[in-house]
């Protein structure tokens, strides 16, 4: 049986570093459907055996189902600091193998892995071919033909900086703002695969996917480069392009001050060498 | 219902290149069981209603279970060439997604995918990592700690040409002669990954993955660089290493002489770009 959590004076608070495979999973967020498997459950599971009480996890980042992940990071609350060998290897043997806890730290109770984070890193990968690969199907966005990368570059710069994303958000994001500010974002190729990255300090529902979904458009020729732009002046999610598929999407990087101290690790997936 | 087939002087000899996610069926060949899913009953089944009488593949390299290909090359005979859209598309439409015909070509009767076939090409991927990844999982062979890439590749010299390959064959092996002559055999190291590349006119079953076990004893130190070799000499599997996980194994590539035309495609898998 799992013991009450005790009094939050005594608690430690642990951060995580985690990697998993979204296509395996309905999403981080637990569903009042137990019979989902969401990535925050199997962990929350996890947790709780090794802790032997009840642990809750707050993210950096919730991601949509299909979406993945190799830089997500979270926090918790726990009677007894259970070691950073327990905490990756005691769990990483108790969770799915689409679920990999990467680093575990102690820190100060003044941590929150969502209103602590400076920046979220996102980067969507789309691959080109004729025809669409056997292997890898829910790990990147399949395109039939050539994107205009560069067109594609230069139609992302007008996202850069401060904004009202609302033309770029879910119908039923549930952020009270719509402001969100771009500190990066760029559009790379690599051979056959066209690379979008972007670093924001916060993101709204959909809002990577609808960009992707904007800028893939431009980038076959659809629409004109400061389409993107028009876009983002409408304010109205009905001006811009359908939300692009989540397989090609990944959570890479969440940045926090320095004086927490928590391991960076290379930017993910590592199967694809960028550099 | 389907047709019974035509007599062969009116048969068309149609070839495929083929891309498979080994992880998802129980290896190349058709199994008695029908419960078992195959690459070679999915593609029989599929070209089959194309072409409206019963086809039977012939392949260039049989494949165990979750070994991935990416340069499969299978023919076959059927009454009436449907043409190459028919052949890809068609056929893809009705495939599972971790099977993908890339190419077809019709070709002259005396073309056979496994007795025409000069060399086949394998490719080995290692992962070297701390924590297991939870992405890409049944897709490469993880290995926690560095492993001594010069050390392998130095060894596996010893393995090119033609010998007796006894010691490193699968005990169930049914190919009457255990020679095989190996054209290239290269291991090499791209950041975190290191790559086994064998080149052979053929391959006894098991072979790839029991140099493999071999090549990755020597790298870790636990044996010496001549090892290799040592047990080559003794022509005796059981002084060898165990058979490396297929998960790491592609077939990427098959050579046939330049009169048959066939495309060639980059060696895959493309998700790593190892150049």
């Amino acid at each position: 049986m799992l013991n009450a959590p005790v009094s939050d004076s005594l608690l430690h608070r642990i951060v995580l570093g985690i990697e998993y495979d979204g296509s395996l999973f309905h999403g981080w967020q637990k569903q009042s459907s137990p019979q989902l498997a969401t990535v925050q459950s199997d962990v929350e599971s996890a947790l709780s055996r090794i802790a032997d009480h009840p642990i809750k996890l707050t993210c950096a980042g919730r991601t949509d189902a299909g979406v993945h992940a190799t830089g997500q990071v979270v926090h918790f609350d726990c009677a007894k600091d259970r070691g950073q060998k327990a905490w990756i290897r005691g769990s990483n043997s108790l969770l799915p193998s689409g679920i990999r806890i990467l680093w575990a730290r102690e820190t100060d109770s003044g941590f929150h892995a969502r209103f602590s984070a400076l920046a979220r890193r996102y980067r969507y990968i789309i691959y080109e071919s004729e025809v669409e690969p056997a292997l890898f199907t829910r790990q990147l966005t399949h395109f039939r033909g050539r994107l205009q990368d560069q067109l594609m570059d230069q139609a992302g710069r007008y996202l850069i900086g401060e904004h009202d994303f609302s033309a770029y958000r879910a119908a039923g994001c549930q952020s009270k703002t719509p402001f969100r500010e771009i500190l990066e974002l760029s559009v790379r190729r690599k051979n056959d695969f066209v690379i979008i990255e972007i670093q924001a300090n916060a993101f709204l529902q959909h809002m990577v996917r609808n960009i992707a979904g904007v800028l893939m458009l431009i980038g076959r020729g659809v629409k004109e480069v400061d389409w993107a732009h028009q876009v983002l002046l409408s304010e109205d999610r009905t001006k811009g392009a359908i939300t692009a598929r989540p397989e090609g999407l990944y959570l890479i990087d969440v940045r926090y001050p320095d004086k927490f101290a928590l391991p960076r690790l290379n930017f993910g997936p590592m199967f694809i060498n960028l550099d």
